[in-house]
């Protein structure tokens, strides 16, 4: 059955792994491992190989638009057609670290013990599309929205 | 020169069909929709075919979670496990609107004319993978975050 067998599933057994980025990468490169692996979000790691930050790609694609533009849509609007499609260049060697905003009240971590349920919960509270599933500090990978939505449709 | 293709582009040339669902559409099927076309979110039309809400895909997965669950990951992890499986089915025939919560500030809706990077913006402010694109109150498609950063980042 089916259903049995999703109801004794945990974090564990939908881990999958998943890239990871350094808080030095530059956002040129962070971005374009976001696109070239149609990757849903990113996992920022700190020095020590653990999750500093989980990154929804649209906080993803944020870190690459000039602050100048992210509030105000109009300006975005005037700004000269020409430099637009710069943005990514004008980065230059901005790193994520540079780029980062506070760091968010939770971060969608959990561990491999984690019922669906608590993982579909930590998603939609998040708002990540992505769930690093950390054991005892070590990152064993993630969990995609969408590997969860698959696993709970049962398609 | 792909830099001076980009900088000419407007919303109307990455616009693309995207799947709607209606408000009356039980939240069960919305979410299957989600999972079996691998969508970043979904469209919500109103009576009159006008984007009422644009549901990122975590927000899919939220109307499915059970209330008492959403914000107390403790009682998630508690809840029986033969249980925690079966919360799609417990949806019963409920539908998109009985689970929607309250209108956001900004819709990620922007016009054909709008700019690469306006669109952008537009995306990590509503921190919205999917941008619907209206052209005097027609819905014409939408603009996914893969196809944008595609776009941006030349692959």
């Amino acid at each position: 059955m089916l259903r049995e067998r999703v109801s004794d599933m945990r974090a564990h057994d939908l881990v999958a792994p998943f890239p990871t980025v350094t808080l030095d990468l530059p956002v040129e490169q962070a971005a374009r491992l976001l696109a070239d692996q149609d990757l849903p979000g990113l996992i920022v790691l700190d020095e020590r190989g653990r999750p500093f930050s989980i990154l929804p790609g649209t906080q993803v694609l944020r870190l690459a638009v000039p602050r100048y533009c992210q509030d105000d849509p109009a300006l975005a609007r005037v700004i000269d057609e020409a430099h637009a499609d710069t943005f990514l260049r004008a980065l230059g060697e901005r790193t994520v670290r540079d780029s980062l905003p506070g760091r968010p009240r939770e971060l969608p971590v959990t561990d491999p013990d984690a019922t669906l349920l608590e993982v579909a919960a930590l998603m939609a509270r998040t708002h990540s599309p992505v769930v690093a599933v950390v054991d005892g500090g070590e990152l064993l990978g993630a969990i995609t929205l969408q590997a969860l939505m698959d696993r709970l449709v049962g398609t």
